[in-house]
């Protein structure tokens, strides 16, 4: 079977990820692309959900590419409608709307795929497997990177529910997430806000284990970062096994020793898993990465820093 | 059956609450009190949770009225104990942490019940029955008092995990979430930060409808109130319905008409509901109020103001 697919949202990630992977995936026919501004060549073009609805196009699914904070109302839309429905990370501005994306699926029948673009890759994969039983005591999760090289002129990651370095930081914290045999939690946190902006340019963080064990696990996220990009995630663990993924999850360095170097495919592994949870009629909703940014915000101490 | 119960954090609300209310149910009886500092008179006295157990001492159930910042690792202990458990609120310092502390009951088998006191009250009730079923499309939740009133000398207010003014804040947001049909999603806020804190003196928020409709939703919290308390919520629907919680929900006023004044025994009612759910087996985990405030974070624009 063949998914007829619309994208709302044409953006720099529909543009960069959505539309080529969507094109080389034969399970997905693009029929149509919503956005105020954006135009896809080939499709039917529309300037919002409603119209698209009004058109009486035939549409199976939605992948969902606008900013994060007007998501859940065009969500509901789309469900509404009786498309099913993926969206880019981060779902949405809060685990509360989350939640309720999530119940308003269920309600409705409909298949909802909140997307963790990070997650999918072999060595995290490996990671994983590696980390299985283990007790986890150390952490150090360094996430560096220049804004504006990877948010060029976009004003929304600076509004409230944009993320700011939490945008990027969600990424390390979605793969901490799955390889991680235990969840963790914020014990404190430093937040560091532009005086002009909402939301966060860096953030220092330490989480604490749930059994109360000694830990030493931490993550700095840095916006500021303006040659190159650090991405990397430590993990050690009590009987002294030493995990080093590298190049933002790719590389996988255990005790010292390069194990893995994945091959980035990690949009066409989404539409392929999007393709599968529709025809087992699943979801996959996985809060718990948007949870630790939410709980990292609670426990953070603000900064007001210079202005962006 | 009486059950067998322990308090463990012998501060003010254990003094002014737990133990008062404890003492006049018949279906409690107190046998020990666990603090580093606090003592209780006329029954055994330990300074962990750790020499409890050791002692051997019969306990069918513990109050759990440390700040919430130590309780993760403590109920844990507690539940691990065999050790039905009640907590105060806030429950934990993030939505995360409580969600690890069900999971960790639910494995135990043990009854956990997470307390929001200001839900207990009959006005509270009668404003939820009023508007089932209705569309709300005004909230203002006002609630302002004196932080030095109310919390003298407590300086784990204002720790990474001591909610600050969210503190009493979170009691309006319990009521919210308890009498509203459906719920509501934060949209923005301005959280105000002393210099020499962690946690906010003061919040603006914005909150919206999850349908997208239009709706004027607010709340302000405010600890530098010096002379009185104003603790009030009004709430508006489309039909002209027109509620006013007053004196912390326990005055209803319905479209200018004063129609319930209850008299206040929350902890009573709280002592009452937890026999009853420790005889049912069942647990009561409901995380939206903190969810509401963990959301307010993330979206909330942090703001330095002088120092406390």
């Amino acid at each position: 079977m063949t998914y007829r697919i619309a994208v709302v949202g044409i953006g720099k990630i529909a543009r960069d990820q959505h539309l080529p992977c969507i094109a080389k995936n034969k399970k997905f026919e693009l029929v149509a692309a919503v956005s105020r501004h954006g135009k896809v060549d080939g499709v039917a073009n529309f300037e919002s959900i409603a119209a698209l609805k009004a058109s009486k196009l035939k549409v199976d699914c939605v992948a969902l590419c606008t900013p994060p904070a007007v998501r859940l109302a065009m969500a509901r839309e789309c469900l509404d409608a009786g498309w099913h429905l993926l969206i880019e990370k981060p779902p949405t501005p809060t685990v509360g709307e989350l939640l309720a994306m999530e119940a308003h699926a269920k309600k409705k029948k409909r298949v909802l795929y909140a997307t963790w673009h990070s997650r999918y890759n072999a060595s995290v994969d490996e990671a994983k497997k590696l980390l299985k039983g283990k007790h986890v005591d150390f952490l150090r999760v360094t996430w560096k990177e220049d804004v504006d090289k990877w948010h060029p002129g976009q004003a929304w990651i600076w509004q409230p529910g944009g993320f700011g370095v939490f945008d990027p930081g969600i990424n390390a914290l979605s793969i901490v997430t799955k390889i991680l045999p235990e969840a963790i939690f914020v014990e404190g946190a430093t937040i560091e806000v532009p005086s002009n902006a909402a939301t966060p340019i860096g953030a220092d963080i330490r989480f604490k284990r749930g059994d109360g064990a000694e830990a030493d696990l931490s993550a700095v996220f840095d916006w500021r970062q303006k040659t190159g990009e650090t991405w990397e995630i430590e993990v050690g663990t009590r009987d002294g096994l030493r995990l080093h993924l590298k190049n933002g999850g790719s590389v996988l360095v255990v005790n010292g020793k390069t194990v893995r170097e994945a091959v980035l495919h990690e949009y066409e592994d989404i539409y392929a898993k999007f393709a599968r949870l529709l025809k087992a009629k699943k979801s996959d909703v996985d809060p718990s990465p948007l949870q630790l940014v939410s709980d990292c915000f609670m426990l953070g101490k603000p900064v007001v820093v210079a202005g962006v």
